[in-house]
């Protein structure tokens, strides 16, 4: 069962960005009701781009509780900044996801203790300092890394999410069939098997036909075994591919009206 | 980059089977010349099950011959006649493919040696006179059975095309996994690797939103290696999907205006 999560509460969106400007809560949980609505098993909460660095905590616990407030789901907490991340941890309620930490071990170092004081799933991305590697081999060294640093922090296995890390098909097209590689391999790693995300909208940054381009990409790494995209759950016809492809992997059982249950569940 | 073969010329639709009674050439030529446009490398051809079997090779005949007036495209002889699909290739301009042979031993004895006599090349369906197998590993099993004889009969391995069988969605659902590992693990039969094909309509059968099944399927099944479709490829929306794949897979080098290329080329 593929996990969505809604990429809507964000403040690159203007919406968010003005809503976190004036405190105002309606854009915020306008997203969270209408993600959740649409088959959202997550809603992503980050503060954005402008605000400052000493704002992002407060920012941030702002950002959560007002989601969940307006919505059963559990948050994927996605900031740079650990403050900000344990902020949101601190208010939420039920199974938090962090997101992320790289391979780098100063971080490995801060946010795997987090996310098992908090018991909170995590993110890892397949990269490090010295930026998105060019293969899937040595994605699939970096993941690596993440399983045994999160191990040996006690993190359960199939909490930790590899990120392979997306890039835009116009500029990175070599990287497609790599992280198609990664997501197929991550699962050989360890047992239980970690788990793989990605960032599906960064596929189609500054194409055209950016829906189709999104939305084929999903369905292609559902059958090499993705299991969670963090993606714009608004749009009804990815949501409705998700569901496709999740029945035609066998995971739910058919039935004529699967695209109303997959929202329903 | 993924070979489309349209569908549509088959006498199960009302219009083709018409045409085909009244030698009505306009209907037949209007689909070659539609499916050309739309992006597909071959023509399908079947004269449909209301046939008399002794009139087969004679529709086929002008079938093949009024598709190639229409269409510069080769074509894709599909019978479970041997005289039909004879009397197609006899006639036909270009290199034919022949649809199809089971792993009997008594049909590819018929149609391999006619395959290495016309030049064409031939789709082996994964199944035999027991039926269609239940798993990937029994697939893979008759696809080798169609690999050696074909080997036998001195068939380049990449002109043979396996077809591991798509069932419906709503009736055969646990085959979906396995027919996507059957696509992955035919490359690994033998050197050159065999190709494979789906007949992707079946996938949907009886279903609602047919389209949205096929198109997503189709994206899957290429994220696995699929090399061919038989398909509607009158469906701009599927035809999409398959450039985008194609895009994403890093099969052709990706310009703003790909969905358009991918159709001329």
């Amino acid at each position: 069962m593929v996990i969505l999560i809604g990429e809507r509460i964000n403040g690159m969106f203007k919406d968010i960005r003005e809503a976190i400007i004036n405190r105002d809560p309606e854009p915020v949980k306008k997203h969270a009701i209408l993600q959740t609505q649409n088959g959202a098993r997550y809603l992503d909460i980050n503060t954005g781009p402008t605000v400052a660095a000493e704002d992002q905590p407060a920012v941030m616990e702002w950002l959560v509780k007002v989601a969940q407030e307006a919505s059963p789901l559990p948050c994927c907490i996605d900031s740079t900044n650990p403050d900000a991340i344990e902020a949101g941890l601190r208010v939420h309620r039920g199974k938090a996801m962090i997101n992320s930490t790289t391979a780098d071990q100063w971080k490995m170092d801060i946010y795997f203790p987090m996310a098992a004081k908090y018991g909170a799933a995590i993110i890892g991305l397949a990269m490090n300092e010295k930026g998105v590697p060019k293969d899937a081999h040595d994605r699939l060294a970096l993941a690596m890394e993440l399983v045994a640093n999160a191990d040996a922090h006690g993190i359960p296995l199939d909490e930790l999410y590899i990120d392979p890390l997306v890039l835009p098909v116009n500029v990175g097209q070599d990287h497609g069939p790599e992280v198609l590689e990664v997501i197929r391999q991550v699962k050989l790693l360890a047992t239980p098997a970690p788990r793989t995300v990605v960032g599906l909208s960064n596929i189609s940054q500054r194409c055209p036909n950016r829906p189709l381009i999104n939305r084929t990409f999903l369905a292609m790494a559902m059958a090499c075994g993705l299991d969670a995209a963090i993606a714009d759950v608004e749009d009804s016809e990815l949501v409705d591919v998700a569901a496709t492809a999740n029945i035609i992997l066998n995971k739910e059982i058919y039935c004529d009206s699967y695209l109303k249950t997959f929202r329903q569940r």
